[in-house]
């Protein structure tokens, strides 16, 4: 079995291995990013959706806080290294194609995770009824 | 203020805009995809990631049942179609920067998700005591 263009993690084997199998064979993108899903370990609550790379991930796993890839930075990420919003992972958990991550974490500071200070970035929602789609805060 | 190439929604106005505005404009990729998380709009649980088109988000917002781009496929997926595994959209929510979207939804058939015949696409953890990350089924 080969490893990542990193040789952090193996390189995803079969579509058996892939979805059975007890090997973590992340599917990186074409842009080298995995999706992650992260999660208030204790209400459940969606907190953001952002990028791992094989990097960010294996920094994770190894320190227990999440770490990201900053797309708009192009650099790696240790949430909460400014702002004190470090997260704390308490499972992680991977989707059956291995093209996702789910992340359920603590938030420590102020409990914030969105840039604008909300505590999740979905901070709205979409009202379908009447003339189109219109967002709403709440 | 312009539309997307498909003309299905506004294209993405200023940071201000984006962020605090009542108007959907969605950030697809330069693939054309968004990200959408669903979960079971009863228990939280998120049950899959998998990503929309403008057609796709156009059709869901329309007619109230997921449907999202097959990537595997090439082609729109109106979820459940075949397998009765319909996802009904209680709510949706869009994030600070729209580029991701999350979708509540009641699941009909037998309640699954996952191609694999489980509820959620995550039912594996990742397991990071010992050498190196296993995953686990639980």
């Amino acid at each position: 079995m080969g490893t990542t263009p990193t040789g952090l993690f193996p390189a995803p084997g079969s579509k058996a291995e892939l979805e059975e199998g007890t090997v973590l064979s992340p599917r990186f993108g074409p842009d080298g990013l995995i999706t992650c899903v992260t999660t208030d370990a204790t209400t459940g609550e969606i907190l953001m959706v952002a990028h791992m790379n094989a990097a960010a991930l294996a920094k994770t796993l190894e320190t227990g806080e999440a770490w990201y890839w900053s797309r708009s930075r192009g650099e790696l990420w240790h949430k909460g290294a400014t702002s004190g919003q470090i997260q704390t992972v308490t499972e992680m958990r991977v989707d059956c194609d291995q093209d996702a991550l789910l992340m359920k974490v603590q938030v420590a500071g102020d409990g914030g995770c969105c840039h604008t200070g909300r505590r999740s970035c979905f901070y709205r929602r979409i009202e379908t009824s009447g003339d189109g789609p219109r967002l709403v805060i709440d």
